[in-house]
């Protein structure tokens, strides 16, 4: 899978699919998109591809291609990933208390949804070892002890030393500090629990009640430094109603985020992502 | 039928299906609600009810209903509307520029939809004469002039002069003074293009673009001096891509918006929503 | 909870709430429906209720609440089943290969989502001990061996002998016998992976890519002697492109399956259903 | 735009992207889509694409694109229809007694949503001249009088003496003839009220109240020969329950109707729409 973006100028796409064919590949799915600037319709637009292909009976490795591509790249001035989907990333998924995300992401995982090597499950409690040795997952308790700090570099280091490439908050609870954030951009998913930009921070469930809507919503996006700021992946709403109190949202909320979550983590992984300032293409 | 609140309190529904009884009625429908105040769930909860009934053979009016029925509202301290279902009250559309929700508010009212009777249509600009004077309804044009003060006074003189009762603002882009809204305390109800708290104020379908959210939303609410922070009567959603700009979000959002303003008006003029505090109770 | 039928008759509510007011409750929630008989409105129609109530200081059997209302059962030929809310029934979950509902169940009923005693999992294959072991349920294998009908009669032993009363067919892909049938009317609840009266019968969702449907469904319902015709619970729908292939299809429809019959099970086990002939009255 | 589809070959894509290149223009949005026969995954695939392209500073007709493009028709066996934008159809909209779908897409068309001249409305009753003439569309009459096979003809040499290349069914309640299908091959779309293929033909509502349905439907798809068995194009449904009667679900139909209609003839205006068999790729 290519994912390209580019300055929008003529002949790229001719150009892109031409070089699959002359190395032999023949393209699956190719999908684009062109972002025109709001601000400045006359203004260049900026050009977003996908282009999945198979290579038939040759293989070539992700840098071999990238290589191959580097020519292209250069002249459109292209930011461009090579990924190959037989290759797997490493996945780590962070958890606090609530098991509804983990068990689901687990089950999918065992089932062979989510194109990804699921390395270990990490938390600030020690809740689910049982859970994660029942699905063959490493469960790693990062406690907090004295300080905040402390338990967020050791969560670093750990996850570093794993080697891991993609992370997933499953309800992890914690605020994750910029020196984290930044060693995985865009590479880190998180799922609030509310239709964003409405209630941000805390109890968004609670806040919901006090507005009295009458849909609540969840949320994926990616972790940036600013709190529940990043591009949004899939969002998703479910009605409720004056009969639901706190404990009924909590309740209709965990189902929303454990679809919502599920889905942006399944498209980011199948490389369908690709965010570009605080927004992102979803090609599907 | 019968609009109640109190506080919650044992013998309050078998005290009014005894009323209904004793004055020959028959309940054909019949809904409560019992609202727990979430910060102190030992206290006693708010009681709402919606009776409907029919009276038979008998006839009586709402001032002589809300008489006979005086003593239990008493006992209970209850906050009590009644209406009769037979009495439409005057209904009137305020609309700017867009014609979508007033067209379909006409077109609803022609076909029966609507259990009110659509006295006027009234604007800040003369673009509606002809689509009003289609659906028989009388159109007056209430230019904004020289100061906007006197056009939300003169709109407030013509709503008096002609009755109107209930106020729908289908996209009226003004806002109402405090003096305006207090006329019709929970009587006026607009349609806010963002699936509200989110993108509170001008353009949100703008807002929403520069967030990159996934679904747009519309919020039909009653007006109170708070812009935008009236109690919601209904909300709904529809799905957004990265294809999508300011006009496509404006395009699907109408859709959107037409159908969420014609529910929380149908609701409201069927006497299914008390709003308390700053959120509703809406009985289906 | 009083769940009360009957042909729709003057002074029910009044009585029924007095009812409760003379033994000393305070009714919660109280919800009632009239159906009207579409093919001659000018019949009396059926009146369905559903009345939660606390009882205060005391306490009361369900065999005593039964007695004490018959006389008001007996005078308006009311249909009643009385139900203690702190009376959890038996409950079975039967499951063939598939695992999503069954996890999903297991979960729900974990962390107090389901108003019921998870008395077993059975099954036609040995796939599930160890999912059931680890949340704690007993789990029995009744293989197909020789005979079906066979499979059928000790899967209803097993049943009986369990004292299970309420049972949830979670992607079992039997079909059960009349004799089966009969022995838990209106309390078998099955998912259909189809949103029906759509694609009956085998293979759904081959049948929905054959027929080029742009959303897929899926439906909880009754089990009834008639293969998928009992009285529909909940529904929902999610939706698809030409994109998606059967096992799109297949991996999006297992989590609305998943949501559709938890949904309706919670409903059902809150004593919210109501059957009459081929339909369901819900109450929210 | 050029809307291809051939059997799936190596080197397709690059060869059209080559060719916009070479004769100067810019590709805008290109999507494709490649089929898999279901029942033998290993037989070549059908190959779908829908390519947008600007021309720059030079011209070229419908004509001379259709040619100029020949020799790679040929070469891949391709079926190939090609659309200027600018260009637009002339279309009828046909109408019964209902005019709820027929008032949006003349509402629709004055706002400039459709990419459609539209020509005429045509009804079997006469009931909507002033509302088509208040929007500016002329209306024809078309009585059943003596033989439904007369007005069938009648209908059809209307249109055809207006060059009519697009038609709409909005709740035109008569079954075209075979002989008037033909003449407009997957350029006839209709409305029908339900979740297709539940519910075929008539009094689909009644149909949903009898089998307890907890979700109403609206299918617009392709007409052919066979009543309600033509390629879908957009569907979609909303909740309804135990309360809705007929007259409701027929209520709630309404705005569903209304939207997937216009919905399905929107994307059918921009060329979005691939009929294949008895299925669509729908374009977005």
């Amino acid at each position: 899978v290519f994912l390209l973006s580019c300055v929008d100028q003529p002949g790229v796409v001719a150009t892109v699919a031409d070089f699959v064919w002359r190395i032999g590949g023949n393209i699956v799915h190719a999908e684009q998109h062109t972002s025109t600037n709001q601000d400045n319709p006359a203004a260049p637009g900026l050009f977003f591809q996908r282009v999945e292909f198979e290579l038939g009976e040759f293989t070539a490795t992700r840098g071999e291609l990238t290589q191959a591509f580097h020519p292209i790249a250069e002249r459109f001035s292209m930011d461009v990933k090579v990924h190959i989907l037989d290759e797997l990333p490493r996945l780590a998924v962070l958890a606090s208390k609530a098991p509804h995300c983990l068990t689901d992401l687990l089950s999918r995982s065992k089932r062979g949804e989510l194109a990804a090597d699921l390395a270990l499950v990490a938390s600030n409690f020690d809740d689910h070892r049982e859970l994660c040795e029942f699905f063959g997952v490493p469960f790693v308790y990062v406690p907090v002890g004295s300080s905040p700090a402390d338990q967020d570099q050791a969560m670093l280091d750990l996850l570093r030393s794993e080697n891991v490439e993609q992370i997933v908050l499953a309800r992890y609870m914690r605020v994750l500090s910029p020196a984290f954030v930044e060693q995985w951009p865009n590479q880190i998913i998180n799922i609030h629990h509310s239709f964003l930009p409405a209630f941000i921070g805390a109890n968004p469930y609670r806040q919901a009640l006090d507005r009295g809507v009458k849909m609540i919503g969840a949320t994926a996006h990616f972790v940036t430094a600013d709190l529940d700021q990043g591009p949004i992946i899939s969002q998703d709403v479910a009605p409720v109603s004056h009969r639901d109190d706190v404990s009924d949202l909590t309740r209709k909320g965990r189902d929303l985020e454990t679809v919502v979550l599920a889905r942006a983590l399944v498209a980011h992984l199948e490389h369908r992502v690709l965010p570009y300032g605080n927004r992102t293409v979803v090609f599907h």
